[in-house]
């Protein structure tokens, strides 16, 4: 390589110009943009500010050092001293082509220049360009800050090396560089993007369906395998072990029926059934059928759970179906009297795949959550509902001693036995054995936990009802033998 | 309603017959399949397999009682007291009207019918039948035990309280259920699929891009969009604050040119637009641009952070920025000569997002995975590497006691101060204090580790260079004020 990227330059703010800015700051990357329109400071503030935001929650690693981001009052201050410049400003082809003039003027003759034009090929772009070799198409999806994926296209004037050195570079940059292997217009992703938006045009036109039912056909359905596999590995799992060939043979006629007003075809010739049979072996016959609709299936739960956590979605069916599943497992212990002169069993769970190390057993911070999902299912039992935290009161757990007994593998089923070791006005002690199968204990933890004012944040008292149901159920639980693990120490060793 | 539906039966096995009946059973209903074919009971038994494995990941409440699955060896067996049949026979009209006189020759005649069908109208399906009401397309989407979109399609012959009784049944086994308000070939969603398909096939036999590059231009890409928003939302959201009249009027003018093969759109009038762009406001008008925008974000987010669990796809990419941030920010530490005389530095992280609870404060078991990874840390800084572990050897936390200090919220950059307490032959002893700020004491630690040989999953002397290098730093960490809060117990209150 003659030279190593180091400072960047943006030409464009808006959407996409300040998501490829985010993008290049959040990785440590210095970015001059230059771009006289009044709102631009304003614009890529907003989507630098919800990258931040979104930077925060995706990595667990701190963050790096960022990048310095500076606004140019001119092309030459921001372009002459950089070694990458990425074009963002509005789809018109004479636009871009003085653009590049205006660049070409001030910038190093080999800086990389990247477009991101959604639809012009790179030859149309290069015309007049001084150095035609340095441009190419670096299309990328909103937001550029999350979506990995960029579309590299050259034309036959581009320099194979630097269009490897853009690729070493984007990638650096956390995205999928996608080289597109001959120009057209709207390169492959749009392509099939437009397509959809034309069925999907005729579908409202014809008053067929509604933008509501359109996106829902899309989000609880195909785009929920998209996220993780596309359109023919995902038709590949679904041909089954006959594979791609057969799935073809069986879908194809379908292309000669009138399901649609886009009717121009190719011919299904052996060459190209051939064709499609063989690139598919290539990109998936390192696995097999089952092997990939488990890798499906893992994805797809996978999303689903994450949908799940921000209640959208398709996440909220699985959400629901967990609450009434929940509901029913828990049928026999609400409708059980319980005997509180014997330690209470008011949680079961099982254990998560999501839950396991690497060795399939139950991770350590997973038994804490059970241990904690068990507290929560006394406190519910002792009336701290809704209507209770709506007050203002909560209660923490401000000391935990656990002991790991058992290594646990996915989907075990788990149950909880509490014994409350004491309360006073504001605290409450209590322990839990978590057991599997018929009595074998995996783990035991011992909690204190604290009645606390949420807006004052400070300790108080318990009121009712859980003052009255505490009482009660520590007088009767009182006749137990105190678990031998219960206020014992961490022992000194060596 | 007339009945509820207690008693389901399955036409057709095979991998969509099969994704019903696991649906159905897992979800607690009894089902009757009659299928001739003689695989069909290994087809049906995989698809379950599948479907158990992927129910045990995907909820956390323990599993409700099955339903009970049996093969019927006749049509009257399957069908004479089923309140609900789901027909997934081959994609061959005058066989599924055959099939529907087989049924309704041995059904009640308010049973309700589903059909499978992708692509024909309810109307023809209904053809010679004696009760056509109660017959209607039931389109789902493989997997069909995973993907909660089913498309209703009634005609115009069919009751309306029966199409709602179907709709209620379906969601009650966790399903989407779109109500498709014209009967038109192929529906809602195949004909979304259908045009890409076709779009796909013409870059294929165009030599523009291989399968595998097609995918990739999906599943890196506009799928992770598509698996939380549909097309509609997501143009909502790109169009900004200027809305989807702005959107259409901006992508638009792309209809008329020549990008794609398939070339028949609908005229962009100003009725067709307003359409869009009023049906658009009812959609998502309860929501901001922002808004969106962070929804977008958090699901995306939620999406990568899933895929980066199974190291697949988008998520690989997460997963390697993720080290190289790591890397980057423990150069300091590692670069750092460690003072063995003082507590050791050796773990930071950063409290994100899906680690909070409710009131958005990192959550209790979340305390114990940051202590985890700082005793990872610790275990690294000894020497346990890859090649250790590849012996046969691991250290397992045998018993953990934490004492939680102070809320912290999301996106919080905390520390973890570590002293060694001691060891033996085979048990190690540590302490933590997990810092924020500039000294803030969040919480703190103390562990009792035990080394083990992981084939005899028993206890075993530490071996090189564990032992050396714990018994040097135990030396130099003599000299230190064992904290107060170890080697203490939880006290007894009341």
């Amino acid at each position: 390589m003659t030279y190593q990227i180091r400072k960047v330059a943006a030409v464009g703010g808006g959407v996409i110009g300040g998501g490829w800015i985010a993008r290049f700051i959040l990785n440590g990357y210095d970015v001059a943009i230059y771009d006289p329109h009044p709102e631009a400071e304003r614009i890529v503030g907003e989507v630098l500010a919800n990258a931040e935001r979104a930077y925060g929650k995706l990595f667990q690693a701190p963050p790096i050092q960022k990048g310095q981001l500076t606004f140019a009052c001119t092309m030459e201050e921001a372009v002459s001293d950089a070694d990458y410049i990425q074009e963002s400003v509005p789809e018109r082809l004479d636009l871009k082509q003085k653009i590049y003039t205006e660049i070409e003027a001030h910038a190093r003759p080999d800086a990389l220049i990247g477009s991101s034009t959604s639809g012009f090929k790179p030859s149309e772009l290069q015309e007049g360009m001084s150095h035609p070799e340095r441009l190419f198409v670096a299309h990328p999806f909103n937001p550029v800050y999350l979506l990995p994926l960029v579309e590299i296209v050259p034309s036959e004037a581009n320099d194979r090396v630097q269009i490897e050195k853009a690729c070493t570079f984007l990638e650096e940059v956390g995205m999928k560089a996608l080289v597109v292997r001959k120009e057209i217009d709207a390169h492959i992703a749009d392509r099939l993007l437009e397509a959809v938006w034309r069925e999907g045009l005729w579908l409202i036109n014809d008053g067929v369906a509604t933008t509501q039912e359109i996106d829902d056909a899309i989000r609880y359905g195909f785009g929920l395998r998209w996220a993780q596999m596309g359109l023919f590995e995902t038709y590949r799992v679904a041909g089954g072990e006959a594979g791609m060939r057969h799935f073809i043979s069986q879908f194809g006629p379908a292309l000669q029926w009138p399901w649609t007003k886009l009717m121009d075809v190719p011919d299904l010739t052996e060459e190209l059934i051939d064709r499609i049979a063989c690139q598919s072996d290539a990109q998936s016959g390192h696995m097999s059928v089952r092997e990939l609709e488990r890798a499906r299936d893992d994805n797809l739960v996978g999303i689903l759970l994450a949908l799940k956590g921000n209640d959208w979605g398709a996440g909220s069916i699985i959400s629901e179906m967990d609450k009434r599943f929940y509901a029913k497992a828990h049928e026999d212990v609400d409708e059980r009297e319980h005997d509180l002169s014997k330690p209470l069993e008011l949680h079961k769970a099982r254990v998560a795949g999501e839950w396991t190390d690497y060795n399939g057993h139950m991770t350590e911070h997973r038994y804490l959550q059970v241990l904690g999902d068990a507290t929560d299912a006394f406190l519910t039992f002792i009336g701290m509902d809704e209507a209770y935290l709506a007050q203002g009161y909560s209660v923490y757990t401000v000391e935990t001693h656990i002991r790991f007994l058992k290594e646990v593998p996915a989907g075990t089923e788990i149950r909880v036995r509490t014994q409350m070791l004491g309360c006073d006005e504001k605290r409450l002690r209590l322990s839990h054995e978590m057991i599997m199968g018929d009595d074998t204990i995996i783990a035991t933890g011992e909690h204190m936990l604290m009645h606390v004012d949420t807006k004052a944040s400070s300790a108080c008292a318990f009121c009712s009802p859980l003052k009255e149901n505490l009482k009660h159920i520590n007088s009767a639980q009182k006749i137990l033998t105190i678990p031998s693990f219960a206020g014992r120490a961490i022992r000194a060793v060596g």
